[in-house]
């Protein structure tokens, strides 16, 4: 099962070219991973480094840009888990501009789990891991 | 005296207008801050927040943008310390586009100086003071 | 009437002494004037630009930071037109955390209206002349 | 031959996790990129895109960061071309930490060649060609 977020594209995402600045998707897609952290992990992202201590500095990314985006389009992010491992996981984004039926732009992203104090590995934390299990990619 | 800081503008600065999208303004000043520590006072800015717990959070900002910045100026950012107070400090950044006499943009900038532990008012360390001094608004 | 706008701090708008980087405020506020053409004009912005020519370049910014904002603060702005002129316009921005009553972060920003291929002052539209007055500081 | 980048790591860079933001990452990338331009290609980039309509649209991104980047760090980035297509290029970044041997970030980044009005795929420029030959990976 996948999970979604939807976000404008803002005045200051559109870089001199006119589309989105490609960075920015990377922003977007780190929302994404954000919200699904409050929304059905149970425990929104700051509370998880604030309280639990644990964070996930990006490793590696793969992504690629397909069609260019242009202010006022309303994105959707469609995210599953890729890969679900020990430390880590791997995240994958498919970015839609409205009314189109093929991906925009598409993203891998790993992740490390750390303690944010040592930043040293840590195993997920089973709820997060429960949460990701119910979105893994088909 | 005043003191200088040069920056080119950027492609990811120009906004979908196709000109600088104004909040860069102040990272543009903000950098400008940041090398003063270097230069003048003798302590990198990250070295004043590290070591002596130092910080300048931002409390007030005026700014006036009167003349577009393009994609590729190489801007001229004149700084002076406008008011040195016990525990505070205005600076007013002029910004020019190469080759145009009157200021294309012109801020002040008022931060508090703070415990970063704390985030307490305390007082200027002396050798910014010192530094500052020197840059005082004519 | 005042226009309301939410948002959440994001992990990227958090500076390195943990709080939001105050030129984060001026996206929040850019993005709550964005969605009021949306609701409140009946034309989103991008298309006040796109095919009506019009666009809104800043030109003064009077902006107090009183209180830090953090990650997962979910913000709101409260926002107001202080005045509306003939070819420019000034919206108050009063931003809020959860919970807490007094103001974190205030702004006024002052933007001319102008046409978007040649950068010259245009009469403020009708209908965003019309949507401002209903929403006109008290 | 490779040719080299370097850019004091700022306070905006750093995320709430104390260390650079990893988008910021592509910031840099695409700053070498463009100072390229002018110093080996003897083209200013928005003389490029201004003058001969020629821009470079992002394709493709793969990297990988192995070592955090902190406030302060002044970084290299070193630059070669590792594919010179007939109308697209991949350039390869690796960034260092001061210091240190090891590679701290590296990306590789795919970029169409494009004409700016039509957005169509246009071969590289000839004096493009000939300065990414001489910084072609070893």
């Amino acid at each position: 099962m996948s999970w979604e977020f939807r976000q404008p594209v803002r005045f200051s995402d559109i870089d001199r070219a006119g589309i989105v600045y490609y960075p920015r998707f990377f922003d977007y897609w780190h929302r994404a991973f954000e919200d699904f952290f409050a929304d059905e992990v149970g425990v929104p992202y700051h509370r998880m480094i604030d309280e639990r201590r644990v964070g996930f500095p990006i490793v590696r990314v793969e992504s690629e840009f397909k069609i260019p985006l242009q202010h006022g389009d309303l994105i959707r992010v469609v995210m599953t888990a890729e890969r679900i491992g020990g430390r880590s996981l791997t995240m994958r984004y498919r970015t839609y501009r409205p009314g189109v039926e093929a991906v925009a732009a598409e993203g891998r992203v790993t992740q490390a789990c750390v303690n944010m104090d040592t930043f040293r590995a840590v195993p997920l934390p089973d709820d997060l891991r429960a949460a990701l299990e119910r979105h893994r990619e088909a």
